[in-house]
């Protein structure tokens, strides 16, 4: 009985897939497999439980002791997961890290020493990441953990299993090329030797405990619900909470702001920031998926007050120059690594460097928000810069690195967050945005923060309408008692009274105008019609609703009660997360997905266009709609979201979402990158149809500068069916780019239609 | 306890209500109503049963036994209800009809006179019909009857009912103008009087039954089905069918064509045809929405052997001319009454006559349906006048008279109707297309008729795109056998398997050719290839896949599914019946209903305009789409139609369909005249998207020339709004008159993007 605990996308699970195959297929043995994961996308834990013996297996459970457990993250050490606590007396603990034995040594907790030390556990380290980068394999680590397994396991005789390994590789990576072949053949045997078995010093059998250390503090409740619920179900240990562990949330409510307190530390790199050539244009922190990288003006004396480490510069340009002092805070760990922060910076003021090296500016980061001041005047909702000196409310998210999907939705936040109303369709938006108790939707200092809930898949328009409604119709009786006293109250009441309805359906103003008037009733105690406003301050102001989803919602699934809360007329606004298929569940197409695009039930590449939602939606002529993709223009996404919000009516913005699942060449790192391209080569186009507006359609796409084969080349989504099916894959693909041309054609005959 | 027997639509329920509130309000007694409908749309059974009484009703059930019953539609005397059994020893039985006692004890069953005599029933007639006639009321013979019922149950003293009746007259209908108020105090003073006590002969005690005669013949399984179900069912005795009776149906199939067995006879008039004005352009059995007059050819030897009654002339012009001889036949006993025809006729070749006179017809009409055959070269899937020479495969169904809906369906079954698969929502064209038992889908000579199969409201579209793709399968497979055959067969053979193979897209074609095909294996017994084929011959032949349904259907709760269909690419056609409301639920407001439209859920009037679900499906480019509007272009629909079919994608027809809900003024009588003026005003507009061509959009309305608040004014959907809330009519009829206008100069420019 084998436990591996590895990182999502790190390859653990399917190398350990690959090893219950050789077992089963190459020996007598029986076999059995068992794989765990927590609810986080890329960048969670996995956990495989894997089984063999000279007997059927008759185990329908996870493996709770094993005779051998790898640790590939070393992260997870440093978290202290109850790992070797689940090895055997006399089993295997194989531990991956940088460390050396000193390290690791400060790193092991004193309960996981005096484990070891009692129960005569061989520890094995190994350096996998080291090696598979000296090998040219980058970030994968897993051939190499594979083969130490065998070594160590000794299921087979290791020169067999060697063998195996090798056959195995050569049949899944031989369409990659032979170098890759060669590459993996190098990992097994490297993996087969580079594990060292360490001696364990007397002392760990009396090692003590350190005070584990209490939340930095926050709101109350929220620090309870981390104690009681998320510090356990983060250490994956989370099967042992009683019931009643969950009582204070019997209503299904969680408290905002929780995933602040998990600090998981997963990413290997993290950005560092050069104060001295950046230009402060805020472009990283933008695109940052996690909100983990963020500008902060500093007055003299709260730059005084900062740590040590933190590294700051004069405000360049523009507003608060000559005032306030610039610093760009990242938390190291929080982020997730993804380095599109980097990636985006127009002058490499920024650079990934280890997560050790960068310990120390997680205190600046906590500082930065805990206790440096809004500079409201630096504040614009209107530019990227602007924007990005407010608080996110959405932050530290279980999304994949470099999820485009966050980086939307963060930003949204940003704008919106103090009064904003969330109806989330399930897909990936609902699970890196609600895991229960792990909430990355956040609260401003005054408390107020995004209100989010999740519907059903199918119906998260309707749910998300009536929570308009619901909030329409409480307003709307709240405005008339508003009234009277508009009319009749003393000068000062009657003052914010006024105010308050002249600001009525303004989002932003209205919010500070219910705030005045809130005081001002306060001081009439004795006011029956104060009260009774009063009595239902929450919903005074306007609140700003946002129905989000992916496209499998909003195209699909969801798409005949997206058609109705369209048709409507009602003031919400929709935001498709679009991937292009169904993320969350890997990956099965949609109707957004576009012709020769394999994806599950698509094996063989789409035949059909994809759908365009958004034109679907102008139809009706009274429904703001626009196309975005951040990436390819950072102030037109800002744009359509501003103008979403002001539109009086239902608002539709589909955002071009890359994703994992498109497998884009050199990762996540480049989706922002990723959608430049696709604007430029016309596989996306970006407009915006604005029915206040005289003529409503502004094509914001250039024409395609052409390049559409090689952006599809550079999607293993696409690249693939040229493997599998070169033939078809050259019709479709050609299909592909003249329907882009054609759509982009028909785009600029609507824009004259319109005119 | 009182039980009415009404025709739905004849105010017999409306009255009913006004009476049990009259005695409710101004007596001490206690109350009670039921009303029990037959599936019929108006022109169907209604029974009311009243109770009233010194004591609390505790009967939660019909009523067996009344003391009063009354029967206002003759017709029912005929067919043999069972009325007057019903009716208690010394009871009431009241006959409105235009019968003389002689007529009435003509049509009488002898089972009901013996009733009469045995029991002591008080036999009442009045003729209700005349009255309502002579006074202005038309139709509406309601409001005499329930003065009748009044003077005759003597619930209150008689005066002072008269008082409660006029008073509930006047508040109803001062509204529509004293004229009105006057014309109904008129009637109920009448009632009162006008009715006559029968003596009932002594003979009648004895009365002998007379053999009630069978079917005339047909298909076995259906006429059996007929006679076990649909006669009882018929006979509004259908509670008393044992279980068994549905046995032969345990998997819910129905034989087609049980319809012609019904012979409702429910209309008062019905059309006379003049051979000598009529030019026979069939434009009059083309718009009939039940399929009861018709065209036919007859040859020299057939027009010999027809009954006395018929009428024809010479083939006048075309095809035929010399040849044939040409008789419009009508089913009197099928016909609805409406009207339709008559309007439509361009030489007012036919009048209402009342269905007395026209009984004769029913043995030509019988005579040609059964006995003519044929004339393949006058047919013609093309044109107006030689579609109707084929046989329409809907007739007889239970819809309101003048349905447009109907004329729909039966039109398209006459071109396809034997080579067709229905799908259909949930909705009227489920009511009128599939009560059980009662069939109004039929079959030709050959038994091939249209499969029909009623889905469930929500997933139509799926469920017909499932057909459509199950035949596909099918036929694959069998065509990969095929196309064995036509390489490697003998020469007969192998030629019948490639017309086969050549003709395989095409439905009709395809029909012939695997008819042939199928002859020609069944000579090669021996052919182990040709027997596989064989058992699937019914698969071989193309079908033509129609997913129909209402705009409540495909405008709202189905849209969700509509759009996957439409987005599939796959070879199914759609035709939506947009009667702008729901109307088989009582008239509620979709997504289709138009600015002003008074519906339920939208009591004040519609503020939002109709949904574009033709330009919707045009986005996608790939869709054949088209909006048609029989009376305002009977030759586009049609080519609609056929374009559909023709088209190998999916196709969607949106059908502009008039409707009782609507309250045409004049009645539905109006139907087609009513579609003219809402093309012609711009409230409808007609054109067609074929992606097959190369300018795909061809507007086939013309500019319109004004009349738009004219037509409005012509519904009382849209009228009653007026007196209801007059400020608000106006505005919003400017606004649906402004987008009206908009949205023609949409599709201008549409057609001009398209060019
Ligand atoms: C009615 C229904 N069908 C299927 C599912 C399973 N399911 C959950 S999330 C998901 C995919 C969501 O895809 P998408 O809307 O594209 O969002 P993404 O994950 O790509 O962000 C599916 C199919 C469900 N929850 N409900
Ligand atoms: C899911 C569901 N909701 C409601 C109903 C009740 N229902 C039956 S027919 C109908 C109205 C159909 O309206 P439409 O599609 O416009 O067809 P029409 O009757 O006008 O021809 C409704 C609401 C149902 N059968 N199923
Ligand atoms: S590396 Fe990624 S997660 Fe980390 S700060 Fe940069 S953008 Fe944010
Ligand atoms: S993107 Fe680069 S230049 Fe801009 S603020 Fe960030 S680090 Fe500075
Ligand atoms: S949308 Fe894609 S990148 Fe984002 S969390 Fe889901 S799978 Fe990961
Ligand atoms: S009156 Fe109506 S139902 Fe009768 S034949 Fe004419 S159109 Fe048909
Ligand atoms: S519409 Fe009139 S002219 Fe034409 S076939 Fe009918 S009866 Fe004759
Ligand atoms: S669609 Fe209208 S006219 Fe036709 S059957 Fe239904 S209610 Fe009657």
């Amino acid at each position: 009985e084998c436990k591996f605990w590895g990182l999502g996308g790190d390859g653990t699970v399917g190398a350990n897939k690959n090893s219950i195959k050789i077992i089963g297929d190459n020996t007598n043995k029986y076999v059995q497999a068992y794989f765990q994961y927590d609810s986080k996308k890329t960048g969670g834990v996995t956990i495989s439980h894997l089984r063999f013996g000279d007997h059927p297996i008759r185990s329908p459970y996870y493996i709770n002791m094993a005779d051998f457990v790898a640790c590939h993250n070393p992260s997870y050490i440093t978290k202290g997961y109850k790992m070797v606590q689940a090895v055997k007396p006399g089993g295997v603990f194989l531990v991956n890290s940088q460390w050396t034995f000193e390290e690791l040594e400060r790193h092991l907790d004193a309960e996981a020493k005096r484990y070891i030390a009692k129960n005569r556990i061989r520890l094995v380290m190994i350096n996998a990441i080291d090696l598979a980068q000296s090998i040219g394999m980058g970030k994968r680590t897993n051939t190499i953990l594979q083969s130490a397994f065998f070594s160590l396991a000794k299921v087979m005789p290791e020169a067999e299993a060697i063998g195996h390994m090798k056959d195995a590789a050569t049949s899944s990576y031989l369409k990659k090329g032979q170098d890759v072949v060669d590459m993996n053949h190098k990992a097994i045997d490297l993996g087969a030797t580079a594990y060292e078995i360490v001696a364990i010093p007397e002392s760990w059998a009396t090692a003590e405990d350190k005070d584990r250390g209490k939340p930095v503090g926050g709101r109350p409740a929220t620090v309870k619900m981390v104690e009681d619920i998320l510090f356990p179900v983060a250490r994956m240990d989370g099967d042992s909470l009683p019931v009643s562990a969950f009582v204070p949330h019997a209503d299904g409510t969680f408290e905002l702001g929780a995933a602040a307190y998990e600090k998981r530390g997963v990413a290997v790199n993290v950005p560092e920031w050069n104060e001295n050539t950046c230009i402060q244009c805020n472009r990283c922190a933008y695109v940052c998926p996690h909100a983990t990288i963020r500008p902060f003006a500093l007055s003299g004396q709260e730059l005084a007050a900062a740590p040590e480490a933190t590294k700051s510069a004069p405000i360049k340009a523009g507003k608060g120059k000559g005032e306030y002092t610039y610093a760009m805070a990242i938390s190291p760990l929080d982020c997730m690594g993804c380095g599109i922060c980097v990636n985006i910076c127009p002058t490499n003021s920024l650079t990934m460097m280890s997560l050790e090296s960068q310990g120390a500016q997680q205190a600046v980061f906590n500082y930065m928000v805990s206790e440096v001041a809004e500079k409201k005047e630096l504040q614009d909702n209107k530019t990227v810069k602007g924007s990005q000196f407010k608080q996110p409310m959405l932050e530290f998210s279980g999304s994949c690195a470099g999820c485009a999907e966050t980086s939307y939705a963060r930003l949204i936040t940003q704008i919106y967050g103090d009064h904003m109303i969330i109806s989330n369709a399930t897909g990936c938006s609902s699970i890196w945005g609600g895991p229960a108790a792990t909430s990355p939707y956040t609260v401003n200092k005054e408390g107020k923060g995004p209100a989010w809930v999740n519907s059903l898949f199918e119906d998260n328009a309707e749910h998300g309408l009536g929570i308009y409604l619901g909030q329409k119709k409480l307003r709307d009786d709240l405005a008339e008692k508003v009234k009277i006293l508009a009319e009749g109250a003393d000068a000062e009441t009657a003052e914010a009274a006024r105010a308050y309805l002249d600001t009525y359906c303004d989002g932003g103003a209205n919010q500070a105008a219910a705030s005045r008037l809130i005081e001002t009733l306060e001081k009439n105690p004795s006011c029956d019609i104060c009260r009774e406003i009063l009595s239902g301050k929450d919903y005074l102001n306007k609140k700003s609703v946002w129905i989000m989803g992916g496209d499998g919602w909003a195209f699909d699934i969801g798409y005949g009660g997206l058609d109705h809360v369209l048709a409507s007329g009602e003031d919400v606004n929709v935001f498709v997360f679009n991937t292009e298929v169904y993320s969350n569940t890997g990956g099965q197409a949609s109707k957004a997905s576009n012709i020769g695009q394999v994806a599950q039930f698509a094996a063989a590449g789409k035949e059909i266009k994809s759908k365009s939602l958004a034109e679907l939606a102008m139809t009706y002529g009274y429904v703001y709609v626009a196309q975005v993709a951040m990436g390819a223009n950072l102030e037109q996404t800002l744009k359509a979201i501003n103008e979403a919000e002001a539109y009086p009516g239902p608002s539709l913005i589909i955002a071009y979402s890359p994703c994992e699942m498109h497998s884009i060449k050199g990762g996540m790192v480049n989706c922002q990158v990723e959608m430049k391209k696709a604007v430029e080569c016309g596989y996306w186009n970006l407009f915006r149809f604005n029915p206040a507006l005289e003529s409503p359609f502004t094509l914001d796409s250039k024409e395609p500068v052409g390049g559409y084969q090689d952006f599809l080349m550079n999607e293993a989504r696409y690249s693939r069916l040229t493997m599998e099916f070169p033939e078809r894959a050259e019709t479709l693909f050609t299909a592909a780019e003249e329907n882009a041309k054609a759509r982009y054609d028909h785009l600029v005959k609507l824009k004259k239609l319109y005119e």
